[in-house]
C-alpha cells in the first residue's frame, strides 16, 4: 500500500512536539513531505530538524510542487478554516487542531466540503484516546451506565493564563478558556450523549482576573492585551432531557492548579474520569469500582493513528468533521448566550 | 419584657427534635403554650413530653383559647401556606419550616400579609448559622472575595431517598430533591449574590433511580409511590452577569454518601464552604487559607434565636419573608424550565 | 403460633451478654423460661437480671419441671457434649456455642441424635452473619468468583492470651487458639468450599509465648497454667484440589493487635473479607470493587434469629449439626497432625 | 593474585543485563573471556557489546580453546544441569541461575561433582543480598527473634504471566510460578530454619487463569501454550516442629500487582521483610521497630561478589551447592504432593 | 491499718473533678472527712455532692474539730504556702497542687518544715504518671538512652488564655504560662537530669497577644486584666553540661492548638514523649522504636495513689518536697532572668 | 559595561559544583579568569573542565599576572581570612564561603578592610534565596507578623557526620555542627531580628556520638579524628527582649534524617519556613495560610547574582560584610559560653 504524502501547516511547538513525532512513529503509513509556515525560517528549521525534504512559506506553492494527499493543520485558530478549505479543495485528507474553527459556519462549510470531496476531515481532540475515556466508552457500550442523563465537565486552571503566544488575542483565537480548554471536555461530554445537538444553552463568561493581571503558574500576562474570557460557565439541555454543566477557566480562585475532569451520571451507574471510578451496585450493594492498573498512553500518537485509520477506511474514534461542526456550533451558542 | 407566647403546629420529629428543644433553650424570651397537630394523640404526647400546657387538633380552637403571638410551623410543605396565613391573620410572628410553600404565589401572599400585619415571617434555613457560612459572609463583607461572579452549589445524596414519611409524595411536598434539599444551598447561593432575582433559568429534573426502586442509605423506597424528582440540575444567570450552578439529588450514581457544599468564585478570592477554605493571594503568592478551629455550633438553636431576634427588632440573619418569596419563585422557575 | 420455651445452660458472660439479649429481641418466637448453671447463685442472678422465671443448678430437675423445647448451651467446651445430648434426648432444639465439642466423635453423635430426634442442632458461629460474609456468599452464588480454589484464613492476636477464665485449660477447652478462635474462620473457609471434607491435613501447634508468660493486650497470664497452643498453623487439601491455609493465634510476634480475615481466590475473581473487596476484571481491565457502605449488623441477633428460623423450618444460614461434625473432625485432624 | 577467567553460558537478557555488568564491576578479580550461546549471533553480539574477546556456539569448543576456571550459567532451566556438569568436569567454579535444575537428582549430582572436583558451585538467589534480609539474619544471630518456628513466604503476581520467553513451557522450565518465583522466597525461608530438610510437605498447584488467557501486567499470553502452574500453595513441616507456608503465583485474583514478602515468627520477636519491621518487646512494652534508612543496594552485584568471595575461600552468604540440592528437592516434593 | 483522715482545702473544680474522685477510689486507705473553702457555700455544696461529713470556711476551726492527718491543697497559687505551712504544723501529710508556691523561699520553707515534722509533702505533677513517661524512665534506667545531655520541653497553646478564673492575675497566680503550664514539662525535664540544679539560666517572657486581647480556643479574655506572661522561653545549663530548652505559652502564633511534648537526647538513644518513640540503633542500623499499644491511664488517680504510697512509706514516683523546692527555684530564676 | 574579571580560590567540590556553574550563568557580568588552589593539579583540572584560561597554585602570582577585580573564596574555613584580606588588599570584590572566618576578630578586620577599600565583601549564605525566606521577609515587611519576638532555628542531622573532607578537624574548620550547619539558620534568625547584637548568650556543645564513632547517613567517621562538636545548643537574648533558640547537629538521636527549619513568632502572626505556613487570624478566626505553589529555585545562582548586584551597587539581599562580622561574633560567643 502506498504511503500517504503529508504536509504540516504551522511552524509552532504543537507541530514540532506533537504532530511530527507522532507521524514519524507511523512510517509504514505516512511520509512527511513538507512543512509550511508563513515564517519561512521556522518552516526550514522544523523541516531540517525532522529530516523533512521540503519547507514552504506559501501553501499554494507547496500544493503545486508536492503531490500531497494528507495535511495536518496546526496554525492559530483563525487560520484553520482557510487552510482546511484549501487542503480539502486539493483533495487532501485533513487533520486539524482544535477548535475546528472560529465560527460555526466555517466548521459547517469544512465538513460539507470534505463530504463533497470524499476525503477525511478530523480534529485533534486527544483526550478521547486516554485509557480512562476508552474504558468509559466500553462501560457505556456494555450497559453498565444505563441511560446517561447528566454530565459535569470541567477544565479549570487556577492561574494558567499563558504568558506567551496569542492565547489572549480574540481575533486570532476566537475566545479564551472555553475555545482553548473547554472544547476538550465538551467534546467528551457530547460523545457521552451521542453528539446530540442541545435544545437550550445558557452561559456566562468572565474576565475579572485576566483584566487585573498578575503572576500565575504559566508566567505573567499583560492585562491590557487580555481580550478573551478567563472563565466560561455553561449549561446545555438536550432534547432527550439529558444535561451538561460545563466549566472552563484560564484563571479562577479555586484550590487546584489544574482540574480537568468529567463526571457522568447514568440510570445504572455513574463514573468519574480521572482517576477512573465506576459507581454502581454489585450483588445488591453500593459499589465503587476502581481500576488501579490503567495504562498511561501516548494520546497524541494514538489520535494521529486514529486519524490515519479513518483515512484508510478503518474503524476509528477520531473526532469527525460532522462532530466538529456540532462542537463549533455549541461553542458559538455558548458565546452568544454569554453576550446577552 | 413579656415573653412571646408560642405554639407549635405540626407533630412530627422536626417539631420534637428541633424546634421545641431550641425554643426551650430561650426561656427568657419564649414560652411554648401549645402544640397543634391534626393527630390529637401526637399533639398530646408531644405536649406532655415537653411539659407544654395545651394540645390541640384544631388550630382555630387553639387561637381562640390561647393568646398566642408566635407560631412555628413544621407541617408537610403543602400546609405551610394555609397555617402561615391563618397565623399571620391572628397577628402572630411566624417561623416556618423550609421550603416557604408549594407555589411562588403562596410565598408572595404570605410575605405581603406579614408586611401588612407588621409581624415577622421567617424561614428555617439553618445552614446560614454554620460557622462556615458566617465566616464566608464576613470574608465577603471585608472584601476578601471581591465581586462574586459564580457559585457552584450542590446537595447530593448517593442513595438517600427516604424510606419513610411523605418525601416522595408530589402533592404534599411539591417536589423532591430540589424542594427538600436543594433549597438549603440555593438559599446560601442567593445570599452570595445579595438575593438578586435571576434573569434566566435553565434546568432539568430526573427520576430514573427513584422509579427503579431499591435499597439505599436511608432505607428502601417504593418505586410505585415515587412521584417526585430524584435529581434536579439548574443554571441561573443574573442581571449583573453572575451565575449559579445548582445540583440536588435524593439518588445519584456518585461517589459520596452525602455531598453538600458551596463554592464561591470572586474577583479577589474564592472559597469552599465545607471545610472552609479561602483561595486567594498573600504577599504576591497564591495562598490557601484554612481555618482549623472553626466551631461546631447548634445551628437550629442559633436560627431559632435569630428568628426571635428578628421578632424583637434586633439585627438578624434569618431568612426573611421577602427572601423566602424570591427563593420559592426560583424553585418554581426551575421546575417550570425542567418541564419544557 | 406457640412460642418456643427456651432454657439457657451456662451462667457466664456469653449467656448474659450475647444469648439472652438476642433471644429477648425475638419475643414473638421465643420465651426464655429458665437459666441453669452449676453455680446456683449465678443462675439465680442471671434469671433475676433478665426477668426469667426459673433458675436451676441441676438440668435434670429443670427438664422435669419445665416443658422446654429449646436449649441454648454456653458452658465450657467440655460440657457441650453432655448437655447437648441430654437436651436432644429431651426433644429440644439445641443452639450450642462453638466449638461443637471437644472430640470429633462427640460432634458426630450429637448430629446423629438430632437427626434421630427430628430436632435442630446448630452452632453459634456468628461471623456468617456479617454483611461481608453474606456479600461474599452472594458473589459466589452469582458466579463472580468462578471456582474457588484457594483460601487463606487467619485469626491472629499479637498478645491476646486471656488473663481470665479457663481459656488456657486443656481439659475444659480441648485446646487453645485453634479451637477458640480458629474455628470461626475455619467455618467460613469450609463454607467457601461447600463444606467438603479435606483429603489431607498438615499442621503444627506452638506454645513458646504462652509458656514464657508476660503482659498482653488482654491482661497477664500464668505460664504455669498455660496448657494449650498459643498458635496453630494448618494446611488443608481437598479432593477437588482446593486448599486452605489456616493460621490462628492467642499470641504471635506480629504487627497487628487482632488480625481476623479471609481471602478467597477463585477462577474469575478473588475477595478479601474485611474490609470487603472484590478483585476481578470489568470491561476488560483489572478492577478492585469496594463497598463503602456495608452495614454494621448485630451478628449475634442475626445468628440467633437464623437458628430460630431453622427450628421453624425456614431457610437459614446457621451452622448445622452436620457442618459442626465436619468442623470438629477437621479440628481434631489438625491437632493430630500437629502431635506427630 | 591472578584473575579468574570466566565464561558466560546463555545469551539472553539475564546474561546481558545482570551477570556481565556485575562481573565487569569486579575487574580486579574476574576477567570475562568468552560468551557461549547456541545462537552464535547472540553470542557474538553480546561479546561485542561488552568487549568480551571470544564468542562460541559450542561449549566444548570453548573449553578446548579458552583456559577457563569460572563459568556463569544463564540458560533455560533444563540446561542448567548439563552445562553445570560439563563446567564442573572442566574444574571450573560455577555460578548458576536459579532454580538449580529441573529435578532433585540433578541438583544432587551437581553438588556431589563440585565437592569431588573441589570447586565452588553456587546459585544466583539474590534476595539474600537485600539490606532487609541481611538485617534479618543479623537480628537472628543476635538472638532478637529467639527460636524461629513459623514462616509465611509469598511471591504473588496478580496478572504477571510473562507474555514472552519460555516461562510457560513445562519442558524447558520444569514448572511455573513455584520454580520461577517461589524459589526466591523459599530459599530465604529455608535459610531462616537453617536449611533443614522438611519432614512433611503438602501442596497444590493451579492453572485456572493461565488456561483461560487474557491481558495482564506483563503482556498477553497464549492459553494454548500455558503448560505450567499459575499458582502453587505449599506447607512444609520440619523435624524441629517449625513450619513454612509458601505461596507463589504468576496470576491470582488478589489486590496487589506484585506482593513478595516474608514474615518470620520467633519465640522472642517476629519480623516482616519488606519494609523491614521487627515486632518485639522493649522495656516491657510491645514494640514495633522500624528502620527508616535501610539502603537500596545492587543485589546482583553483591551476589556476584559473594560468589567470587566463595571461590576465593572467603566467608560468603551465597547459596551453596548443598543448599541448592535441598532447595531443588523441596521444589520436587511440592510438585509431587500437588500431583496426588 | 487505720485509714488516713483527709481534708480538701479549696472549693474549685480541681477539687471536685480531680482530687475528690481520685481519693474516693482509694477507700481502703483514705477517708475524706472535710472540705474547706473561704466560700462556705461552695464547701458545703462540694461536701454534700460527694457525701463528705464536714464543711468549713475556716481551716483553723477545721483542724480544731477534726482529727486530720492528710490535707489536699487546691487553692489559688498564692495560698499554697500559708495553707501548707498550717497543715504541716498540724502534722498532716500534704498533697499540694502545682506550682509548689509563688516564691522559691516559700517552697524551701515548706520542704524544711515537712522534714522537721516527719510528714510527707508532695506536689500534683501528674504527667509523671503517663504510660509514656514511665516508659521513658524505664528506658533511662535500662540504659537505652545512655547519658542524657539535652532536652527540649514545651507546653504551647496557640490561643489558650483562659477566659475564666484568675489565671491572668499576677498576685494570685505568681505568673502565667510558665507557672501554670510550663512547670509540668519542666518537672519532667528536671527528672530526666536527676533533678540537678541548673548552673545558668537565660530566659525571656512576653505578653503581646495577652495585652492585645481577642477570642481564643478557651474563650475570650480581657486584655486590661492580663497581668502575666502569655509566653516564656528559657534555657537551662547544668553543671554536668546537660541543657534544657523550655517553651511555654498561653498564646502563640503557631500551628497546633495545644502542643505539649518532651524530646530527650542521650548518648545512646533519644526519645519523644507523645507519642512515645525511641530513636536508637538496632543490629547496627538506625531504628525507630514505636509502642503502638501503650495504655491510656487515669493519671490523677495514679498520682494520688503515689502520694498515698509515699505517706505509707512505700516507693513512689510522686514529686517530693525537695524536688518541689528545686522546681520553684528554677521558676523564680527564669522569671528573674526575663526581667533583666 | 565591562565584565568583572573573577578568580576562584579553592579547588574543591564547592568551587566546581556551586560557584563556577553559577558564575557561568552570568556571562554578561562576569568572566572567570583563573582558578587558584594549593594543589596545582586540582586547579588545572578545574580550569580545564570549565574552560577557564588560567590556573595557579600561588595566589600572589595570580594577582601579579591577572588583572582581577572579583574573587570567590571556597577554601577550608581557616583560609577564608588570609585569602580574603589579600584579595581586599588587591581591591577585589570578595564573595566568601560561610562561615566568614574562624574568629570574630578576623571577620571584623575583613569587614573593615572592605569598607576602607570601597569594595564589596559578602558571604554565601544561600538559604536567604529560597522562595520561602523571601516570602517570609515580604510578610515581615507587609506587617503580617507584627513584632517578631521569638525564633526557633534548627539544622539537625540524625547521623550526618561527613565521612570525608576535613569537617571534623578543629584547626581547619574552627568547629563542627554550629559553624558548618548552624550558621545557615542562625543567619536567617538574625535577619528576622534585623541583625541585632545579642545581649546575652548561653550555650552548650556536645560530642558523645562523634567520639563514639559509627556508621551514618553520610558514611562512617573516625572517632579518633573527631575534634569538633557533634551538636550545639544555644539561646540568644536581645536588647529589645527578642530571643532565639538555636540547635545544630551533625549527629543526634532524633527522628528525621535532616531537619532544617525556622519558626518565627510575632505579635500578629507566626510562620514556619519549610514548608512555608503563616499562622494568623483572618476575619476574626484562627487561620493557617499555606502556599501550595511556591517555586523551587536555584539558590546558588540567585545568591551569586545577588553578590554581583551588590558589586554593581544595586539593591541586594546578600549577606554583607557587617552582617558577617556580627554572625561570626555570635558564633564565637556561643563557643565561649559552651566552654564555661
Amino acid at each position: 500500500m502506498p504511503k500517504f504524502k503529508a504536509a504540516i501547516i504551522g511552524g509552532g511547538s504543537i507541530a514540532g512536539k506533537n504532530h511530527i513525532p507522532a507521524l514519524k512513529q507511523l512510517p509504514e503509513q505516512v511520509e512527511i513531505v513538507a512543512v509550511c509556515s508563513r515564517d519561512a525560517g521556522k518552516a526550514r528549521a522544523l523541516a531540517d530538524q525532522h529530516s523533512i525534504p521540503f519547507a514552504y512559506a506559501d501553501a499554494t506553492e507547496m500544493y503545486r510542487e508536492c503531490r500531497l494527499n494528507m495535511v495536518v493543520i496546526c496554525t492559530p485558530n483563525n487560520l484553520h478554516y482557510p487552510f482546511a478549505m484549501q487542503a480539502l479543495e486539493q483533495g487532501c485528507h485533513v487533520f486539524c487542531e482544535k477548535p475546528p474553527a472560529i465560527r460555526a459556519s466555517e466548521a459547517r462549510e469544512m465538513a460539507d466540503l470534505a463530504t463533497q470531496k470524499g476525503v477525511v476531515l478530523a480534529y485533534n481532540l486527544q483526550l478521547r484516546q486516554t485509557s480512562e475515556w476508552e474504558l468509559l466508552m466500553r462501560c457505556k457500550a456494555e450497559g453498565q451506565l444505563g441511560e446517561i442523563y447528566h454530565i459535569k465537565a470541567h477544565f479549570l486552571r487556577r492561574r494558567g493564563i499563558p504568558g506567551w503566544g496569542y492565547f489572549t488575542n480574540k481575533a486570532m483565537q476566537g475566545g479564551g478558556a472555553l475555545i482553548d480548554l473547554g472544547v476538550h471536555v465538551l467534546d467528551l461530554a457530547l460523545c457521552a450523549v451521542d453528539y446530540a445537538v442541545p435544545a437550550n444553552v445558557l452561559a456566562n463568561t468572565y474576565d475579572f482576573i485576566g483584566k487585573t493581571g498578575g503572576k500565575g503558574l504559566m508566567g505573567s500576562w499583560d492585562p491590557q492585551q487580555f481580550e478573551v474570557e478567563d472563565a466560561a460557565m455553561a449549561y446545555l439541555s438536550f432534547p432527550n432531557n439529558a444535561s451538561i454543566m460545563l466549566s472552563a477557566s484560564f484563571a479562577l480562585n479555586t484550590q487546584t492548579d489544574v482540574d480537568r475532569n468529567l463526571e457522568v451520571f447514568g440510570s445504572k451507574g455513574g463514573a468519574k474520569l480521572f482517576p477512573f471510578s465506576l459507581y454502581t451496585s454489585v450483588a445488591g450493594e453500593l459499589a465503587d469500582v476502581n481500576f488501579p492498573y490503567l495504562e498511561d498512553v501516548d494520546i497524541q500518537l494514538k489520535n494521529t493513528a486514529a486519524f490515519v485509520d479513518a483515512c484508510l477506511g478503518k474503524p476509528s474514534n477520531v473526532c469527525t468533521a460532522e462532530q466538529g461542526a456540532v462542537l463549533q456550533a455549541v461553542v458559538e451558542r455558548i458565546y452568544e448566550s454569554a453576550k446577552k
